[in-house]
């Protein structure tokens, strides 16, 4: 039988077991998944031919291409840039290079990237949040590709998450404005559609209200793209209107570090006059002036531990943990007692 | 002869005309590259076959993946990101997807880079400046890979270059801040190994110099990674030393946001006491207080036409154009009149 040959190929024990090599490869990769009988009959065929399960997964995986690619929102501004960095610092260091590619924010374009990354050979992917077309998920999971989530976390979703709540995150923080004394609230916050993030963060400042017991005026939402200066023109219709806040709380610190600088182009003064604030602490907040009050989110550990999972699932082909990581209140100068 | 095959191949015409595949390739795609005799057998043996251009060039182009890889420095700050940004939605446009991959300023991973988006299938790569190893670039020329340089412009280099002249840039600044009354001039620079920009932006400061006909002290330089927290080290670094600058000027605006910062910190007033400038004019640069004195790069339309001439050296299989974008001399509050 098999001595003719001298090392036995996965072929050899398929026809030996009876079976495709797609099941002999699930026997040797991912045996939860087999038959108690069929792999019963291929791991004697294995043994055998003196098949080498080392040899036949080194042989997988050099059908690897030990690419890993990323999807993120925007390359324009500096929330995903850090983790990102941090990401890519980790896959190097395990031997995996990173591609990423940018939606521009709008979700339609995801699929055609997640298509591309994985017939370009991307081992994996990195995605941002849950939010994101069935077909999306359906296509991922057809072509068996390994993801996981990051920015966010669902632990009951079925893909795996290394992330934060972003809702109790934000939630936190809306507690302590409300705790000061602020009534009069406003928020600028990213486009909601297709954003998961952003709307949670939104419901998070709806709860603290909810919970606060206290009387609220309307909570005045502008929803804007993010940018400096999307965050200048949100400023400018908030304090436009009638019934000015005492705060506008911002989806995050590009939009809080625009209506910071469009406020005091304004001759407001931040905090006495306007509290803002912002969120994910990027270096952004800590160089304005005043420094913005925000939630600091764990980028670097993020993004480090996200590519530690990412290789771990392509690796030990398991199904991935998700991972809650700590957000911090970050008490800065732009947030004090409301004016009135 | 050929009339027995409907459908005329590539290799009928390297056989009829006596050449290689790869000549007949060259010929069709980069005809001055080939010798003249050359090029007219092969000119005829198509003639003769019937091979049609055309679908030769249908039956390449299939081959192609739409891909464009480009290879930056970093992901974490903000100075790649506009321009790239812009870059990914001209060539979305043009029907392509973007993968980008970081080196993290370690010119020795970027080749790992090329390779890597060459073998997943990029049709065409940007690069960023033009300081990188023999080895990358013969390996360019070899696999016949389409490459743009760009944020750097050199028209006489062998890879084409969409740009801007750091050195004379930089240089324009700094006749400025010279003319000012400035004689005590200090520099934070990024490392200089590997980054032509970095490199050409200091040697602009000294051209400044010598050719001010002014004496100047020492010119101190501090090289630093970039990053908020470097600038502010350095700043450190420079004032804690005698002899300190009227004047420091950053090699981008991340690094003059750290050394304004730490101004701040450390009780001198800017410009009052110190003046500060940058490169780049990323909204950073704005968003400071006092916003910096920069040099404004054309970030989006750079990218944009990066887009355009990178697509139409793949589509029209040219060897591309070289442009130099204008910069412009942002004059903010920043920069004044030295304090002695």
């Amino acid at each position: 039988m098999p001595t003719s040959q001298p090392i036995p190929t996965l072929d050899d024990v398929a026809r030996s077991a009876g079976v495709s090599t797609a099941t002999v490869s699930r026997c040797l990769n991912t045996p939860g998944q087999v038959a108690k009988p069929t792999m019963e009959r291929v791991m004697k065929a294995v043994e055998v031919l003196g098949y080498t399960p080392n040899f036949g997964a080194r042989s997988m995986a050099s059908k690897r291409t030990h690419t890993i690619g990323a999807i993120i929102p925007t390359m324009e501004n500096a929330i995903f840039a850090r983790g990102l960095q941090a990401f890519q610092e980790e896959l190097h260091k395990l031997g995996y290079t990173l591609l990423v590619s940018s939606t521009g924010y709008r979700p339609e374009v995801e699929e055609e990237q997640v298509r591309a990354l994985v017939s370009r050979g991307a081992d994996a992917l990195l995605l941002i949040g849950f939010d994101r077309s069935p077909e999306t998920y359906a296509y991922l999971g057809k072509r068996n590709v390994p993801a996981l989530v990051s920015w966010a976390y669902a632990p009951d979703h079925s893909l795996p998450s290394i992330g934060f709540d972003n809702r109790t995150s934000m939630q936190e923080l809306a507690q302590h404005v409300i705790s000061l004394g602020h009534r009069d609230i406003a928020v600028i916050t990213a486009v909601l559609r297709g954003n998961d993030r952003a709307a949670l963060r939104l419901a998070g400042i709806r709860d603290a209200m909810e919970q606060s017991g206290h009387a609220f005026g309307d909570l005045r939402v502008i929803e804007t793209p993010y940018g400096i200066s999307h965050g200048e023109r949100a400023l400018d219709q908030l304090m436009d209107g009638g019934n000015r806040p005492t705060v506008i709380m911002c989806g995050n610190d590009v939009l809080a570090a625009g209506a910071l600088k469009r406020a005091k182009e304004r001759g407001l003064g931040v905090p006495k006059d306007l509290s803002i604030t912002g969120f994910d602490d990027i270096e952004l907040a800590r160089i304005v002036t005043p420094a913005l009050t925000t939630v600091h989110v764990p980028h670097r550990e993020m993004g480090r531990k996200a590519a530690q999972e990412l290789v771990s699932i392509l690796e030990k082909r398991g199904a991935g943990h998700s991972v809650a990581l700590e957000t911090k209140l970050m008490i800065r100068d732009s947030l004090s007692l409301p004016s009135r």
